[in-house]
C-alpha cells in the first residue's frame, strides 16, 4: 500500500541521473520506493536484519544512502516467508531507507557445504544446521521479492579464484543464462535488478560476458550494474586495471556497483575509475576488533598509548562516538570487553565510510575530487597507525 | 568548575523533600549537583563505566534517575586516577545524570580472592590478574571522590550467610568503626554519604547497628542510608518481615536505599515498606538472556512461540524496543547471536523497571498505592511465562 502510492506519486524509480562528472567520476542519484539514493555511495552490511551492533536510529544518524541485507542468511533464518508475513524486511528490522539484497550467490560459495552447481542452480547444506537446500536464479529472486528489498541482484556465480580459462569461460557463461533467468522472474513492483559482471582477473572474458549481459539488457534493461569477484585476493594493481579498462563500458545511464569493496583507499581509487556504489563488512567487523579508520590514518585503539587520551578518535569527525567520547573511554570499552565498544566503534567506522563517500560527491559536484582524493590519501599516509 | 557554579545557584544539596506519603510508601525528591532525584526510583548499574549495551543516549531515554558505578571495577580498570585525570567519571562515560558508587566491599567479597580482612580493611587479589591491592574506608572514599560521583556509599562488609552471632556482631561492629571513619574522610564539595545497616538476617543485630549508625549520624549527618546483605539468598518472608520492622526506624528525612533490589514484586514491596531507591543488575542481566519483563508477566524471547509474532513485546510499554519492533524480531536476533538483540532487550527491561518505579511514584502522589500495587502483580500472575 504505502509503496504503491509512493510509486504512483512519485518520480518514476531508478534511471540514474548524474548530477556532475569529473573524468570517470560522477556524482549522481536515482530514486527508490523508500527514497533518493545519492551516490557515490558506501553501503553498509546488515548480514542478518541488522547492521551489526546498531540499532536503525543509530544507523539513520550514520546517514548511509542504501543499506544490505543477505538473502543466503535471511532465507535460512528466520526464513524469508516469515519476513514477508511481517510486512517484510523493511518493517521487520524497522529501516525505512533503500535496501540491496545480494542474490545468496556469493555466501552459497563461500559459507555453505556440499555444494552441487547445475544448469538448475546449487543444492548446498546450511552452515546453521546441515540441512539441505537449493537455490536457483527464479527461487532467488522470490526470496528477494519475499523480503521486498528495493536492489535485487542477480543469482550469479562468483568463480573460484584460479580458475583455468575454459571452466572460468563455462561458469560465466552459466552466469549469463542464469541471468536471463532472473529478469524473466517476476520482481515486485518497486523492486529493480541488478544484473552481475563475472570473469575474474581475466578481462577477455570479463569484456565478453559484459556483451552478453548488454545483449539481455538491449530487450529486457536492468536497473543497474555490479562487478563481482574482484577485491578477493588479487593484486591491487589487478583491480585497478579491471577497472579502468571494464567500467567505462558499463552504461552511463545506470548506477555501476563494485561489490565487496571496501577499504577508503579502495573506495577513492574506484570513485575515480567511474562507480557508485560500493559495500564491504571490512568498516564494521574492523571496528569490532578495535581497528578504526580516522582522517589521520588507522587507530588500533586497544594499543595502550590510547589508555589515558583525552581526545576525540578523529577531531574531524562529527559521528556520535566522537562528540562524546574520548580515546581513553574506547580504549576502556574494548579492555572491559563491553558491548557499548562495539557500538561506539562501529558507529564511528561506519560513519566515516559513509562520509568519505558524501565528501567525494560534494567533491566531484565541485570538480575537486581529484585533489581530494591526494589531499585524503595525503593525510592517511602522514601517520603511521598507532 | 561546572559542579561549583551548580552548587552556587540552586537549591542545597541532599536533604529528602516528601512530596507524599500513602502508608510508609513516599513519594519524595532531593537535589544532586547532577539534578534532582524523584523517588521512588530504581537505579540501573553501570559497573565499568557502561550501563552494559547501552548508549548514554539510550540510557537518558529510559530516564533513570541515578545510575550505579562500581568502585572496586573502576580501581582495577581503568584506574580511579585515570579517571579523574580525565575529569571524573560523568565526562569519562559522557553521562550528565546523577552517579552513585558503591564502596567496593560487596565486589571485593564477591568476586576478589585471597581476602584477608582487618581492623585497617581488606587485602585482596584482583580478579582480572591476580594483582594485590588494599581497600580500606579511607581509600574507598578517596577513589569514590576521584570518580566525582554524586552519592558515596560507606565502605562495609557485608558478611557470609550464616555467621555465628559473635562473628556476626563483629563484623558489624566493625562496619560501624569504618563507617565512622568514612565520615572522617573528606569528600568532594558536591557529593553525599549513605551509611549502610548490616546484620544479615537478625534483626537483633540489625537494630543494635542502626542505633550505632544513628550516634554517629547525630554529630556528623549522612545524606542518607542504605540497607545492605539482604536479598542474598534469604526467603522473601524475611526479607520483608525485616524491611517491616527497620526501615521506619531510619530517618524520615533522608533517602532510604535498599541494595541489590531487584525484582518488579521486590520493588512494589519495598516502596510499600518505605524505600526509596533500589538497584540490580537482575533487570539487564536477564534482558541479555532473553527474559524479559512486561505488564502481563515474563517472557523469554527465545521461546519458539514468538517466532512468528507481529505484536510488539509489551504493548503498554512506550520503551524504543517495544515502539519499533515485533516480538518476531526480538527471537530473531537472539537466535542470530546479533548484538542488538541484547541491546533492545535491555532497553526494554529497564524502562519497565524505571517505568515501574515512575508510576508507582505517581500513584502515591495520587493515594493509589496500594491498589496500583495489586493489579500489577494481579496482571503479572494473570498469565504463565511464555
Amino acid at each position: 500500500m504505502e509503496i504503491n502510492s509512493l510509486r504512483k506519486n512519485a518520480v518514476p524509480l531508478f534511471g540514474l541521473h548524474i548530477d556532475a562528472e569529473e573524468g570517470e567520476a560522477r556524482a549522481a542519484h536515482f530514486a527508490t520506493a523508500h527514497g533518493t539514493v545519492s551516490t557515490p555511495a558506501f553501503m553498509p552490511v546488515g548480514t542478518q536484519a541488522t547492521v551489526k551492533c546498531l540499532t536503525p536510529d543509530q544507523l539513520d544518524a550514520i546517514g548511509p544512502q542504501v543499506i544490505l541485507g543477505n538473502t543466503y542468511h535471511l532465507h535460512l533464518r528466520p526464513g524469508s516467508e516469515i519476513i514477508q508475513s511481517l510486512g517484510g524486511l523493511h518493517r521487520f528490522m524497522n529501516w525505512q531507507g533503500p535496501i540491496l539484497t545480494d542474490s545468496g550467490g556469493f555466501q552459497v560459495f563461500s559459507l555453505a557445504s556440499m555444494r552441487k552447481i547445475s544448469e538448475d542452480g546449487v543444492a548446498f547444506q546450511s552452515h546453521l544446521d546441515g540441512s539441505t537446500h537449493h537455490l536457483t536464479p527464479e527461487k532467488s529472486i522470490e526470496i528477494q521479492s519475499q523480503l521486498g528489498s528495493d536492489i535485487v541482484m542477480a543469482f550469479d556465480e562468483c568463480p573460484a579464484a584460479g580458475l583455468d580459462r575454459l571452466s572460468l569461460e563455462a561458469s560465466v557463461n552459466r552466469t549469463t543464462r542464469w541471468l536471463a533467468r532472473c529478469r524473466r522472474t517476476p520482481l515486485a513492483a518497486h523492486q529493480g535488478l541488478f544484473a552481475i559482471n563475472q570473469g575474474g582477473t581475466n578481462l577477455d572474458i570479463r569484456k565478453k560476458h559484459l556483451e552478453d549481459i548488454l545483449a539481455i539488457d538491449l530487450a529486457h534493461p536492468f536497473e543497474g550494474f555490479a562487478i563481482g569477484g574482484l577485491s578477493v585476493g588479487e593484486p591491487k594493481e589487478v583491480m585497478e586495471s579491471t577497472l579502468r579498462d571494464l567500467v567505462p563500458r558499463l552504461p552511463k545511464d545506470r548506477p555501476r556497483y563494485l561489490m565487496g569493496v571496501g577499504s577508503p583507499e579502495d573506495i577513492l581509487k574506484g570513485i575515480e575509475l567511474g562507480v557508485d556504489l560500493f559495500d564491504c563488512v571490512s568498516p564494521s567487523r574492523e571496528a569490532r576488533h578495535g581497528r578504526l579508520l580516522t582522517s589521520h590514518g588507522r587507530i588500533n585503539i586497544k594499543n595502550a598509548t590510547h589508555r589515558r587520551s583525552d581526545e576525540a578518535l578523529d577531531p574531524q569527525c562529527g559521528c556520535y562516538t566522537c562528540r562524546g567520547f574520548s580515546k581513553a573511554y574506547l580504549h576502556h570499552l574494548m579492555k572491559a570487553d563491553e558491548f557499548l565498544g562495539l557500538t561506539l566503534n562501529t558507529i564511528h567506522n561506519l560513519s566515516y565510510t559513509v562520509e568519505l563517500t558524501r565528501s567525494a560527491r560534494i567533491a566531484i559536484q565541485k570538480g575537486q575530487f581529484a585533489s581530494f582524493a591526494k589531499a585524503t590519501q595525503d593525510r592517511w599516509q602522514s601517520q603511521p597507525e598507532t
